[in-house]
């Protein structure tokens, strides 16, 4: 349910429901950071609108030179197994969380995936929300990390047009750089616009199809593995 | 609220909250629909992802060669006011509603949104839905015909994984296939895709950039009309 994306009305959906809602997702999602925790993987919520290229992403990751990263990926879709078929094809251990007609996960969503997945000996588990620039950005899913993926060809208002995600996020893929000379589009007022709502701006200029940029996001991954194993 | 986008947990918000925010959603739509047919204006509801070029596809039809339809249109959005400054540059009568943090337009939104607007004389009205695959496809705001602009750039099996929105489209809009050349898809598999979600599938694929396919589109539009008129 959404009203906590701000679309209730509140004379209709009494103040305590939602409350209670949002009480209920938080204290799921504090188990599932706990399981994380215990067994040292660091948990991404990969957001981003329909076709940013979050599944694409991920592939690159798992065949990028010198990936010796252990991923495993739950994708959230209102129906089909696509992601996660293309997921398992590229060798990530994945399941697909399908919501129906609902507009982004939940912690008890994710919760009860995890039951599926052996998170000893992983590195990164990856929760690849519905393709949503909206209603993902408030829901805790106990994940480390908010990630949104930006396409290029979304235009570069849109950090602007969808403020709540990108200050939530604590970094940016800007993906399909690749199709930058065919759009008149540059990752400078990308950068530009990311920095006016986004309080530390961390962008990561990506291809999926070339590779260009993934080191430096693989790279930060690592760093952020490492800092929270101290 | 998005609990009819079948997010809502029925054991947290119970039936009758549900059903008590849509009828009051579908009076006001009852009310809007009711303005627009005694004025003989063709209503729109233009829904698509962030960045599927549903602006962009209004500004092509204001430049249009022969272009004399009256225009006017509303645009939804979480924050800014880009898209009717847009509009309003191309010579379209426009006027934003901003959301907030709300994903998606409903019916009382736009009734307020009406006020600004004189209908007598106008051809069409475009209610530009806020950049949502998912919440917009559930909520009657008044509208003649639900269109959703897809992009190519999206990927080709979209309609497969939203179908909700595909499903109740009275056409699709496949915009940017200007940039055919550097993708790996084809009209004929978004039309496949299609095919398998929505009833009657109605596809125009078009450009912005270019023009193309714009000729048949506003003839679909212009035919709509004349049906509404009699």
């Amino acid at each position: 349910m959404c009203q906590d994306c701000g679309c209730g009305d509140p004379e209709i959906v009494p103040v305590e429901v939602h409350e209670r809602l949002l009480s209920a997702n938080d204290r799921v999602a504090h188990h599932n950071r706990a399981h994380f925790v215990e067994h040292g993987v660091l948990a991404l919520n990969l957001m981003g609108s329909p076709g940013s290229g979050k599944t694409a992403t991920l592939e690159a990751m798992a065949r990028a030179p010198g990936a010796n990263r252990k991923l495993a990926a739950v994708s959230g879709d209102l129906a089909t197994d696509h992601d996660a078929q293309r997921l398992r094809a590229a060798g990530i251990p994945a399941a697909t969380i399908t919501t129906g007609s609902a507009c982004h996960l939940d912690a008890e969503m994710v919760h009860k995936a995890l039951h599926d997945f052996e998170l000893d000996g992983l590195d990164l588990f990856v929760i690849e929300n519905v393709g949503n620039l909206v209603c993902p950005a408030i829901y805790d899913l106990g994940q480390a990390l908010n990630v949104v993926a930006l396409s290029v060809t979304e235009g570069e208002d849109k950090p602007l047009k969808y403020p709540v995600i990108f200050r939530n996020a604590d970094a940016v893929l800007l993906t399909k750089i690749d199709l930058l000379p065919h759009l008149g589009v540059s990752i400078r007022n990308f950068d530009d616009a990311i920095a006016r709502v986004m309080p530390q701006p961390r962008v990561f200029p990506v291809s999926a199809r070339t590779g260009e940029g993934l080191d430096r996001w693989l790279q930060w991954l690592d760093e952020k593995r490492i800092r929270a194993d101290l």
